[in-house]
């Protein structure tokens, strides 16, 4: 058995005030033309398929496109789940007809656990769908007990192991944080207030997780654990990073062999340092000067617009990474906001305005409100 | 032949802040239950399914459902075109893999015309989808050098009739306003700043012409060219309306016989008219208290909290009319800007601030402009 593992498309991402969807369209062809030529046995898409619950036009379009070109064109099975950036109803529009062409889209918890059975000359092997879910909407769908993210996990790949028959080779298909897995700067988080990580003997059964959420390729507590990553570098902490897709080798015993096979950008996204005046004498003779780039100039005095000088050569150049000393040192003073969760940001405001912390009952108070928040508006689908 | 016509879902529509969404899928229930009963041949749902080009996401739900059901459950062919409340492209995700299943979903006009063929023991019927575009829209795609909706849409059929072999049957789909229509209070505007309206020569040679835009069901140049209304009322100017599906037979010869089927809704739209005491003793004995209810008070004088006091007994009296004398009077010497089009009120705009009316010259280039934000919001889909 041999399938291709990749999650985390973001389609619609938009990477500073630039639409990312020439560059996704770009890779997406690729991973058609190694569907192709690879002929895998399966297809797992592990979630955040989109960037946002309602994703602009065009990557609506690539997506439909794309996935009709793998069920259809490439005559693959296809099993696509929610993660934590996707409408779960937005996602499985139309999955019971869909599903009747090899196209498994999972947005919601589903009423039963459902493995897809594809078959190899070993037998079958259950590509079991666990699409991202709060433990609020677990607790509710399956009528259990789950306090969070781990007990909600748990519960869901319980029910999908009891719905594959006993010795069969299992694969679980899921959009979680797993404890130690090492995170970039371009996922969103997905607890406020809460654990959101899980351990990975929440998996123990499956002989192969083909997980989605973390944007950097890795495995998660065990070989056959394993992020996929993201197809493109979705911040510069990402800029070295090798993207690649999972060509797995599952054999007759259920033992997972993993190959990465690298994805080309269209254009890179990387980091460039040096002298305003070399940086741009390298970029007349840099093949690569389309490249999405953020530059750290070593220049000592005020520049006029190196930014605007930079663009003449660069055109992608999108960041100015600041590291002089003096700068560096007032910014090691402040505290970066974005870094903070809401609850961090919410503790902070109320110190400043009572002049006390918030007592432990409070800051309960507080995160179960950010909670209910958040979910609201996932729900709207904003 | 048999087939069903419906048009106008608008799923997911907000009537006076509340939700619709239950009621539709109660009538949508029957709608099903007519398709397992009738068997027709096919079924064709005429534009504007969703209320508008973000839906929420259990509209999305709702329709998803619906469609499987009636193809998948019925195995009806189903056809369903895009009208000016859809985003051509998130209704058209997957198109070409549901098409496989006999759901015929077209949100965008496509590369090129492609009917759907039903046969019955005479032969096939083409139905032929023609999703709702804005002129320029059609201009680009088809190439043609089509001013406006008309010859637009004169396009659009000549290019869908050519598609047909010479001499079958065939039945247009479309999404339009033809002259002579009579439009409801809950109809959005096809055009700003132009004519909308398509006279009913356009669709000369077709043997059906199942229409969508206008909410009341009738015929519009012929007895074979017809709106099916919407399956609610979704204003209370309509509430005198018969709200319908048609059940539409095409004999050897193409001749197309009508039947209305009537559609009873979970809770009628309807205005009372009365004292305030009278309605109050009135509704206390009415068995269908629980209507949408917009009520015209005969009483003189002023009334403490009417609207609190009905709404004891009709729990969902939505709305006053109000057409005392005195009001009256002042309404009459007042605008109403709800019923102005963005380029009357901008007109006015600029006359109050000017002093002087819009030249020719600038009143197109206004409507120019209002067409173009009016394009751009729909594309960004807000």
């Amino acid at each position: 058995m041999r399938f291709l593992h990749t999650a985390d498309w973001h389609l619609g991402r938009i990477f500073y005030n630039l639409h990312l969807t020439d560059d996704q369209a770009y890779v997406l062809e690729q991973f058609v033309a190694l569907a192709r030529e690879a002929r895998p046995d399966a297809i797992v898409i592990a979630g955040d398929v989109y960037d946002r619950a309602v994703p602009p036009p065009e990557a609506v379009s690539l997506l439909g496109e794309t996935l009709s070109r793998l069920a259809l064109d490439c005559k693959v099975p296809v099993i696509v789940i929610a993660g934590n950036h996707d409408s779960p109803e937005r996602l499985g529009f139309g999955g019971r007809v869909l599903a009747r062409q090899r196209l498994h889209v999972v947005g919601q918890v589903a009423a039963e656990a459902a493995p897809v059975a594809v078959a190899d000359e070993h037998g079958p092997v259950y590509f079991c769908p666990i699409p991202y879910a709060e433990p609020a909407v677990v607790r509710e769908r399956l009528g259990v007990e789950a306090a969070g993210h781990e007990a909600a996990l748990t519960a869901l790949t319980a029910r999908a192991c009891a719905a594959v028959p006993a010795g069969a080779r299992k694969v679980a298909v899921a959009h979680a944080f797993v404890t130690g897995g090492v995170a970039s700067e371009s996922e969103r988080p997905l607890a406020v207030g809460a654990v959101p990580t899980v351990g990975a003997a929440v998996f123990a059964g499956f002989d192969y997780v083909a997980l989605g959420h973390l944007h950097q390729a890795q495995q998660a507590g065990g070989a056959h654990i394993r992020y996929a990553g993201s197809p493109l570098k979705y911040s510069f902490a990402e800029a070295g990073h090798r993207k690649s897709v999972a060509l797995v080798e599952l054999d007759a015993a259920g033992q997972a062999a993993v190959e990465e096979v690298a994805l080309t950008p269209r254009r890179d996204v990387r980091c460039v340092e040096g002298f305003l005046e070399e940086l741009i004498a390298g970029g007349a003779t840099d093949a690569h000067a389309d490249d999405y780039i953020a530059v750290k100039l070593k220049d000592a005095g005020a520049l006029l617009d190196p930014m605007g000088k930079l663009r003449r050569v660069y055109p992608n150049v999108l960041h100015r990474i600041f590291e002089e000393p003096a700068l560096a040192a007032a910014a090691a003073t402040r505290t970066d906001h974005r870094r903070q969760s809401e609850a961090e940001l919410f503790a902070a405001f109320f110190a400043q305005v009572t002049g006390r912390g918030l007592s432990e009952a409070e800051a309960a108070a507080a995160a179960g409100l950010i909670e209910a928040f958040g979910r609201r508006e996932r729900e709207v689908g904003a």
